[in-house]
């Protein structure tokens, strides 16, 4: 009898440092009964072909058809799953009024529960379709249907970090849609924090609670001191946004005197479990807070494009040493895919690098030294999430869980362009990072159980 | 007996103008034998009852599924069908080493026609998969590859505008991959011109020969007054690329003190049926020109990213009056759909806008008024493509060819995130812009013919 639950066997992708990848060709991968990796071997090991002979023709052996690759499952930082719902619409206006024509009165109706359950089953679902396999989640304001969000990702085997959001102050949010006050917000969430701990002891997976104010403007200072308590009380993850446009960066100038990054900090909110969607207007002592506090980036590029009013200077930020990830930022990003955002961040490091206005001299026009590659953005998309969130998950090697997808580069009639044999396998990867489609992750894999399938 | 090919039923998007869409609900639309709509009729018509009466049920009427969409086939100005092969990769270098240590070695391999074929036919389905029903291509230097190409289109339906390069510098361009000499060059064009010519005489769609000077770099005076001389005396399509980087820009401002515009004007390059990829760093005296002579741009914002140092200013240029279009400028651009290069247009436009260094006050760090709506960027992906070809292509109207894409947004396990009976169809319209992979694109037509399709 087999002592893991489940062997693999073929060639993964997983990143060894932000600029390098692993290539593991044809590696046998066992995984546990936890769902965790417990042992590797590649055809060098002295075991693998005894290995190799003793598990083959198992039931629970698994071997990837040609074309086919493991890779990391995604972990998306940064999801506002209400909007889900108008995902792609909207977008040709500023922050302040796409908030309060289109997002708070959709994201008020999720007091409807039944309305809630369709759109997150059908986000979960997508997410996992996409290849992401953790994800960390803005609910509404709403206890009930936070709590149905935590418990959906429980169910589908996708691991869920989810926040009941706070917006409590009164001038910022409408009537329709906040927090009755700093008071019920802090109760609600505490609340919401022991369902969602009482619902992990039976997930496999794992789903955890998010301390979540939405973001400084549209919280009292009182809600904002409440929250930094309970996250340290209950020891949870902490979310929110941070400097991520001119207006909201001057908005706590001016209300604090200082940035967005001491403003929380004095909260308590930043910390080693805490991630920062966006900060696109840190400077070099915001950064250095973050670095220090353990406080991770949820980078969103496809978002920043549309409300950030600038491109995030992540390579300054990969070296002062913070933690960073990707997120869709959904719906301000309109994507479910980490592949197009992984993508656009390749894309805008370009545009910060070489500028952006042809009518300037080359020499103003960028910022030297900006530029990512695909492999530092798969890294963002999969390491880099994973250590933004203190988990074990991002990497295909021993004591990380079981997450991955499996994509297949040679589906019928959507084969990716690669056309000679032997094609270097970094040519390969490069190709699956730029061409793969929802339609070529033909499984997912979450902490060692199939959570989606295509045939 | 029916004097219409097919009768179509449903709802479409079209553009009016470049900021409004026509949303034509419930519409009739009548094919004839050539393929051209002869007739719409919308439900306010006074026939539409009478019409539907008569040809519902016949079979050749084709009614839409709920949550089915017209569009206009998409007209991808850009394309170098040999780089397909090796999409997605080696992004990470500067244009000329780029040209000498990957592409021209690639496309060299096009002399041998079975592997012409391969990464043709490949190319050209995918290419339809996408929605894209009519391609300008740059072939290779090579004339029997450059024929093939467009026979393949020819078969497959797709409508194809094939160029075979010219390129017969001998200190721009390798021994191995180049024209002998300008003489070789031009006749060697000239018999690839008359091959399609010879050719178009049998394909319903259109295939169509293009005269191809790579890049003034590539190319000896000779052979551009040549070049200019036979699209004159063939009445040929014209592409090249034009002012793409500082490099570029600056290689032609030494060789001829003036821009790529006025070069290639004097070499009779520029007219009514010329189309320059890139062209970011045209100035107000460029613009004219292109203005004024007919000519049109291929913006192709994936691929600029990467070699083009800069964002056009695109909005600048429609206010000039140029045609401007789309392309995808595979490899240069990885992605073969021009879905990804519409939403990459509105993100690029916005990064223009907005500025990129967060470093640097909000007023010194973009370029007011430069923001392109979805609208528009689909306008250009369609309507504006046609244009820039004068072709009667790219709109869902009377008199232009039945070229369209039908997208289905309830694809079961991929539906769009449509949540409300009644969802109001400018909505849909984005989210289908935003959110279709080539799994929604069910079928697609050129010239009323169904090209492609998915079950
Ligand atoms: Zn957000
Ligand atoms: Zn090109």
């Amino acid at each position: 009898m087999s002592k893991y639950t489940y062997i693999f066997h073929g060639t993964a992708f997983s990143s060894h440092s932000p600029k390098k990848i692993n290539i593991l060709k044809d590696y046998l991968f066992f995984v546990n009964s936890n769902g965790i990796i417990e042992k590797i071997a590649d055809p060098e090991h002295e075991d693998y072909q005894s290995l190799l002979a003793a598990y083959e023709g198992q039931e629970n052996f698994h071997r990837l058809a040609d074309g086919q690759y493991f890779l990391p499952g995604f972990v998306d930082l940064h999801v506002h799953a209400p909007q889900w719902a108008q995902s792609g619409t909207a977008l040709d206006i500023p922050l302040y009024d796409w908030l309060h024509t289109y997002t708070f009165p959709l994201e008020s109706k999720y007091a409807d529960l039944a309305f809630a359950k369709k759109v997150y089953e059908d986000l979960v679902n997508t997410l996992l379709a996409n290849g992401t396999t953790t994800v960390l989640y803005f609910a509404t304001v709403h206890k009930q249907a936070s709590l149905l969000l935590a418990k959906i990702c429980a169910e589908k085997g996708q691991r869920g970090l989810v926040g009941k959001v706070v917006m409590d102050d009164p001038e910022q949010n409408p009537d329709y849609y906040r927090d009755a006050d700093a008071k019920t917000a802090l109760a609600d969430t505490e609340e919401f924090i022991l369902a969602v701990k009482e619902l992990a002891k039976t997930v496999k997976q794992g789903v955890y609670p998010v301390v979540t104010p939405r973001f400084i403007p549209s919280c009292s200072d009182e809600a904002l001191k409440g929250l930094g308590e309970l996250a340290a009380k209950y020891d949870t993850h902490i979310q929110s946004h941070c400097s991520e446009s001119d207006w909201a960066h001057s908005y706590v100038q001016e209300r604090f005197s200082k940035h967005d990054a001491a403003a929380l900090h004095d909260f308590g909110l930043l910390g080693e479990k805490s991630v920062m969607a966006h900060c696109n207007f840190l400077d070099d002592h915001d950064a250095e807070l973050f670095a220090s506090t353990g406080t991770a980036i949820s980078h969103c590029p496809l978002s920043n494009a549309y409300f950030a009013n600038s491109v995030i200077p992540i390579k300054r930020f990969m070296a002062k040493g913070i933690d960073i990830g990707l997120g869709t930022d959904i719906s301000a990003g309109a994507t479910p895919s980490l592949y197009d955002n992984a993508k656009q961040a390749v894309v805008s490091s370009r545009m910060l690098e070489d500028g952006v206005n042809s009518a300037l001299p080359a020499e103003e026009r960028g910022v030297p030294d900006s530029r990512l590659s695909i492999h530092e953005a798969f890294y963002l998309a999969t390491a880099g999430g994973g250590e933004s969130l203190s988990l074990p998950i991002g990497r295909i090697q021993e004591n990380y869980a079981w997450d991955v997808q499996i994509v297949d580069t040679k589906v019928p009639g959507a084969s990716l362009p690669i056309f000679t044999e032997n094609e270097a396998l970094d040519d390969i990867f490069q190709k699956v990072m730029y061409l793969i489609r929802p339609e070529h992750i033909r499984e997912v894999w979450v902490q060692g159980e199939k959570v989606h399938s295509r045939s």
